[in-house]
């Protein structure tokens, strides 16, 4: 049975997200950054990892995409999670007691709205979401809370005093699953794909023309400066189907004639959204 | 002379930009939220707003987005500016005196790596980066540090004790600036525009070619799928140039046939990075 690592506290919502993949009994490590994940995946044949590449509300997570860029992995999957932000508590604590709130800084900063309403708490900066949760669990702490996921919650033994304390519900993150391997060939896939160009007038419409002229449908584009390179960019691309189907394989040739740097980062099944 | 709103305390980063734009002795304007400083540029003819809009790590901010498309304001300028983080304390205290240390969420993310190195601090959130230095300053606070820019250490009276304790240098924001009035013209503009097409095969590719058939240069195209509404797409595009030139009139009344929605968002002089 392969063995999923994702970065974070078990709780953690990447944990969440290789669950709802790879299924509720599914072998799981944590790791302490992203880096730790993908080396583990690049040292091993048969394991996978899990990462967050894009928040609706915080945009791309570009270390994600350097880091997929520096390794030789395949995207093999993708899960689009909803971010739902609970406050909990030790059994028997009421919100009055808390006098500080804990979890990881970005969680904090989507609970803002509900924060400054509270009056005379302190609000903690912590490691990850799950972490927080697990720090008022182990310590027991009476005059505590964390901000977390359901899943936490259920894992530490706590109680949700509140629930989706966030203030944008708008609020999903993308995962991907990494592998060594290739995914194998299935129904509705996409692939994603990473390319650079010398930014000169009409270069990127000459490279989405391979794809248009061929009716590939395109997902997602994003462009990155290159720092230290004024005028390139990187572009980020999303099509659908199969780096394999004949004229996804036509386009990517056509795409590399105009490009400096083409790399397919993975053909894999477009996923589904999962609540939690 | 014109007021400049900006989300923050004095010594934020916005704040910074606002004067990097507008000369140090620019009568500026804090304001508690994002939402809070279109309202302010909105009902005056006279003012300006300041705010971020993509940060070289973090990605685009979708929220600004979302605000510039909901008000009819013009965006008439831009500032790149390096982001320093440094840590900072009452005069006279030392590091090992340190037990917390306050910042926004977003900044202790970005400190991550060096808040590991340290034992026995508490890392408190906080609501913005020149806050927390406020805050230390005005309770005098001995045992406590803030992670802020140098010029909120001059604000407040603290010392730096750790410069540039950000994990990763190469952290850059733009910040936009905004008016009711269009801005005049001027040598080397860009524009901004956001646009939306029906998600149907060569869509985005037909939409570039009304500026790539007329040499026109891109700068900057980020895909955002809308919410609620499956296979629709809203684009912001940068573009070099001004709305008013000729090839760019033309370009923008190709694009109109084209796409479902279409608004420039402004044309302004291209800006420069500023290292504070």
């Amino acid at each position: 049975m392969p063995t999923i690592a994702y970065q974070g506290e078990p709780g953690a919502f990447s944990e969440q997200a290789a669950r709802a993949f790879f299924g509720k009994k599914s072998k799981i490590r944590p790791k302490r950054n992203f880096k730790d994940v993908f080396n583990f995946v690049s040292k091993s044949g048969a394991h996978y990892g899990i990462i967050p590449i894009e928040n609706s509300l915080f945009g791309s997570v570009h270390e994600n995409y350097d880091l997929l860029l520096r390794h030789k992995l395949n995207i093999v999957g993708e899960v689009k999670l909803r971010i739902q932000l609970h406050l909990m508590a030790m059994p028997g604590v009421a919100v009055r007691n808390i006098r500080a709130i804990y979890s990881h800084p970005q969680a904090l900063g989507q609970c803002e709205l509900f924060l400054r309403k509270l009056n005379s708490v302190e609000v903690v900066a912590h490691d990850d979401t799950a972490g927080s949760a697990k720090m008022v669990s182990e310590h027991k702490r009476k005059d505590a809370a964390a901000i977390a996921s359901a899943q936490a919650a259920r894992v530490y033994g706590l109680r949700i005093l509140r629930r989706n304390v966030e203030s944008n519900h708008r609020n999903y993150t993308r995962f991907l699953v990494l592998s060594k391997k290739k995914a194998p060939a299935s129904a509705h896939m996409k692939t994603s794909i990473v390319f650079a160009v010398r930014n000169i007038p009409g270069a990127l419409f000459k490279a989405l023309g391979s794809f248009a002229l061929r009716e590939i449908n395109l997902l997602k584009i994003e462009s990155r400066p290159l720092v230290g390179k004024p005028w390139q960019y990187l572009f980020y691309l999303d099509i659908e189907g199969s780096e394999r189907d004949r004229h996804t394989t036509q386009a990517l040739k056509h795409l590399k004639e105009l490009s400096t740097l083409v790399r397919v980062l993975g053909s894999y099944p477009i996923g589904n959204t999962v609540h939690t």
